[in-house]
């Protein structure tokens, strides 16, 4: 792709980006705020800029007229880079140089850290849980008329030294005419032993030789959705994929409504038969899409959390949602699917990834198996946000996790305007420190709907940083700008006039809505440091943070910390995993070794209840602050406060 | 029970018997011959005799003029011994004495050897695989709320010393409720592994205290019947017992019938279906008869020949019938009798008699273990006679075994009026040496219908001793005697005049008769001898008889000796142990030692194909004659007849 230089001036900041880029989301990366409300739709007309050198590609509006198209004015939001180019921002829309320099940091997101197939590899650790034996059995005749399981068994002591075999009835119904079919060539598939010395189990029989066809399914089962992809065992390559909404979210939208419904007559029994049902849709999908032979699927691999996975095999949650909050177990043993009526074929073997505690399950589990961070050294903080916050600290030592409650904030829930993160949402932000003008933008670059998670925290950050709101996310309400009002008491910004919206009501920001981020980013933070309290550490020991979960992919990592989100670190530093309970998932169909490890994993990794530990709640009240009630935590950012201050 | 001293003139042949019993029966057992031909029922009023001293009860008849009444003459059959007594045998219906001194053995059947439990309780080896253990956990609280599983698990480890548990969906799905039913104080059942280090398999937990109630059902699945038993694993004893014809009968009397059934679309299901059905009404029979608790039942023990195992697993059976003949499997896994249909409960154990060949099956090996074989020193020959008849050689060091189709005749198949053992069949049998006239008994002592096996092996070797017929089973045909006659062509002798019978048809016994019965017997005592042959030794080492099956108990062994059906040892070293198949069935069901054991006794019971054994051929050819071309094998035999020369 070619790369672009773009001035800006009268800041005379400079920034590459690729051709095609908007002059509007340039600016936003070189730290140049341009007023602009509506999205990128051209709609408010406010982003106007002059190309003093070099072209643009668009731009042009009927906002603007020909003698100012003539001399190079340009809407910044639909002007695109085509080359090299000299931009002037106008007064009206920014401010001098000296107050830009103090505009808030870049947007950084965290580096996506993929699964680490090609390391596995060369580990000598793919060696898939489930295997594939071509075998050549010499026929029977009247001096060797042994059982044909006899004739097997005997035949893998021999010449694979496999001693250990457990053959069930399905198997041994199709034995005989599997046997017979190619004229005893056949193709074993079979469940290798999590130890050593441990039993082989024979999954299924396939006449001739199938050994290059060896397929997983790998599954996430979310609360909101379940995603499945489809593995290739002999190449570890991903070969399909697919997602569908889980159909329990009609008996309820969290963990704790749904365990409530179980407990009606007859609703564990609904619940299960319907997330199956989802599960099942999923799978259609998957093979659909691929060319593969359904009975060559021989492993299916599960994550969810404790919750979702009790519901899936039916086990009552009750326990999970009531003091001493006691989950019914850690490990599962493995099943065939289609016991509980998971449609592959009758003989794929489900393996579950254990549960720690009642609310850090197995999808957590499978990040930090997934990612790898059980094995490595750096002291990591592994991070799941959603509804529930689910906290990891650790290395391959020793792990220690816990779960909070952050509330809904970052999904937009319990926000005036809040959406999640979907096309119209306000993704990023900044502020004009003078006028108190801001700059949106919105996925799919329309006009707005809402303010995602993401958005959220990164206008509390900038309005934090810019002075617009305070430590406590209070409005600065000596500014004469229209856009901080009170209406039926409550003190508000507008972030975008009615006018510019898709909604046509104005979209603010409210101080209750600030008040709930805080809450939401004071709980995580404070479970985060209570955990490392507890197990001896301070905060700024950590060395590394990995963000799972689908809303982590879009947070202004800087943004974040300023907001005390999560500590201070160098951005280098953390990554981010993205479904980590689907890469877990996966990664568990690929190498027996997870298997293994996992139980130690779980068994090492400390629980901590928040409710159980005392020190948590002046931990959780020192947060309500932005970013803490001691900055010195957030050393960069008392920098940048104090270079504003003078 | 009072005891009659009986003497018979003018033999002066003494008998002591049970008060009650008939003079006719007491000079069987006496070796006297009385003619009768109607089986007790007074009929024919052939069987008069004279009450010299003391009294009997009954035996009077319209037949018998008043005059001869008071002087004691009185019918054999209806005459009843209630105290000591002098009878004499009018000469038109005996023999002079010394020719009854050389009257055939008298009736001796097996001596019945029972399950062995006390001994088993000795040897400190009443240990059931499926145990309950009653368990008081710590109930959960803030600093302990570790998953029910693990504080099952953890419990079991500190307390039991059980390190290997392996836990099912259904028992987690019921632990939570259980658990907390009666405060953490709960029953498991747990089946113990085989060898030392395997693991215990959960399969049920019950609230509170429910060890004192663990109950098995064995049951034993023939081709023909099947038979349950209810057995209390607290103290070994039987509760109940109930038995049904295998609903199977209707697609075929045999196993070979059965396969070809099998064979047909839908055939294997049908049959599965069938055999279970009668399973389930067995153990309904059953626990209709027991006041326990269904729930109760931990474990189900099944032993049938290969045919009826796979048949009742749905393994298709095509190749057992076909060269090489092949099995599907010798050892079956354990598994959740509900899985395949078996209604107890969801977790009740299946646990099956492993096979040893195509005609080898479970039932044999259950006969095996149950009757002890496998641990004693004696060199033993087993016998289950029936269409096919199973040989088992050896003793705790080795055992070899084979099968051969004997054909119907022992069980009245191929015999002009042959029938099974039941209410009308000639079941005993004696014959004057002089005048040829028989003396028959029929089982319940009615009118003669027909000659059940036993009858058959008796009329047979008497004759045979007697000079009736040759070593060929060809009548004596210079006798003229009316009773024996050529109707069409085919030589036969009349046991029964018509009249005397139930059928109003004259019972008689065919020359092709005998011929059948010397096949039969032919092929078993070949049999036996080419399997010692194999493991290089000779019939007269055999030391130890054990008989099974229902045919065994009515065998009257010194005559199936003179026919050469068993080797001739003493009848003091022959047993009877009845269903052999449901006693190893029942064993196995209270001590796990059975399980341990039997892989070991089928791993080194050697079995040979009669048909891949070329010298079975002349065993056979020599076992055609009554009671082999080689007298000598039968010494006491040999001395009876010489002596019955001179």
């Amino acid at each position: 792709m070619k790369e672009c230089n773009v001035t800006f001036l009268p800041h005379d900041r400079k920034i590459t980006v690729a051709e095609g880029e908007s002059l509007i989301r340039a600016a936003l990366q070189a730290g140049v705020h341009i007023n602009a409300s509506c999205g990128g739709e051209g709609v408010c007309g406010k982003c106007r800029v002059h190309v003093e050198q070099g072209l643009v590609q668009d731009g042009k509006s009927e906002r603007i007229k020909q003698e100012e198209l003539d001399s190079g004015v340009r809407l910044a939001c639909r002007a695109k880079v085509t080359g090299d180019v000299v931009v002037r921002v106008p007064v009206e829309s920014s401010v001098d140089k000296s107050v830009m320099n103090l505009q808030a940091t870049p947007r950084r997101t965290a580096r996506i850290q993929q699964m680490d197939f090609e390391n596995l590899k060369e580990e000598g650790l793919f060696i898939p849980p489930v295997e594939k034996i071509y075998l050549r059995l010499p026929p029977p005749d009247a001096q060797n008329n042994m059982p044909d399981v006899t004739r097997l068994v005997e035949y893998l002591k021999l010449e694979a030294d496999e001693h250990k075999l457990e053959l069930t009835l399905p198997v041994m119904r199709k034995l005989p005419s599997v046997m017979r079919e190619e004229n005893f060539t056949l193709t074993l598939t079979m469940v290798r032993p999590v130890r050593k010395n441990g039993k082989n189990i024979i999954l299924n029989v396939q006449p001739g030789d199938r050994s290059g066809s060896n397929y997983a399914i790998a599954m996430d089962i979310g609360t909101t959705t379940i995603y499945g992809q489809l593995i290739d065992l002999t190449t570890g390559q991903c070969l399909a994929e697919a997602g569908d909404f889980n159909g329990q979210i009609s008996y309820g939208e969290d963990v704790i409504t749904r365990i409530i419904y179980a407990e009606k007559a007859g609703g564990l029994e609904k619940l299960q038969e319907v997330v199956v049902a989802t599960i099942n849709s999923v799978i259609e999908k998957i093979i659909r899409k691929s060319s593969i032979d359904r009975e060559d699927i021989s492993t299916i691999t599960f994550s969810g959390n404790t919750t979702m996975t009790q519901l899936f095999l039916a086990i009552d949650p009750r326990n999970i949602r009531r003091a001493p909050y006691v989950p019914t177990a850690t490990l599962y043993p493995p099943f065939r699917a289609a016991e509980i009526g998971v449609s592959i074929n009758e003989h794929a073997i489900a393996l579950l990834y254990p549960q720690v505690s009642s609310f850090v399950g197995g999808d957590i589990v499978a990040g930090i198996m997934g990612s790898g961070m059980y094995r490595d050294e750096e002291l990591t903080l592994f991070l799941d946000i959603g509804t529930n916050a689910e906290l990891v600290v650790g290395n391959k030592d020793w792990l220690a996790c816990t779960a909070c409650s952050a509330g809904p904030a970052f999904e937009g829930g319990g926000i005036e305007f809040g959406m999640r993160a979907a096309k119209g949402a306000i993704e990023d932000f900044s502020i004009d420190p003078i006028t108190y003008e801001p700059m949106i933008f919105t996925i799919g670059d329309v006009r707005p709907k809402g303010i995602c998670g993401s958005g959220l925290i990164t206008m509390a950050a900038v309005m934090f940083e810019m002075g617009v709101i305070n430590n406590r996310g209070k409005f600065n309400r000596e500014h004469g700008t229209p856009r901080i009002r009170k209406t039926n008491g409550i003190w508000e910004y507008v972030v975008v006039w009615k006018d510019a919206t898709q909604i046509n009501r104005d979209i603010v920001l409210t101080e209750p809505d600030l008040d709930n981020l805080i809450r939401a980013k004071g709980a995580i933070y404070s479970g985060c440091m209570t955990l490392l309290e507890e197990v001896g550490l301070a905060m700024d020991m950590v060395e590394r943070i990995i963000l799972a979960g689908g809303f982590g992919s879009y947070i202004d990592l800087e943004k974040a910390m300023t907001i005390g989100l999560l500590p201070e670190i160098d951005p280098e530093k953390v990554t981010f995993i993205g479904n980590g309970s689907l890469m877990g998932a996966r990664m568990s169909s690929l190498t027996n070794r997870i298997r293994r490890d996992v139980v130690s994993v779980t068994q090492r990794m400390t629980n901590f209840e928040l409710s159980e530990t005392p020190s948590y709640m002046d931990n959780y009240i020192a947060a309500m602050f932005l970013p803490h009630t001691e900055i010195e935590k957030f050393p960069r950012l008392k920098m940048r406060m104090e270079a504003r201050k003078n």
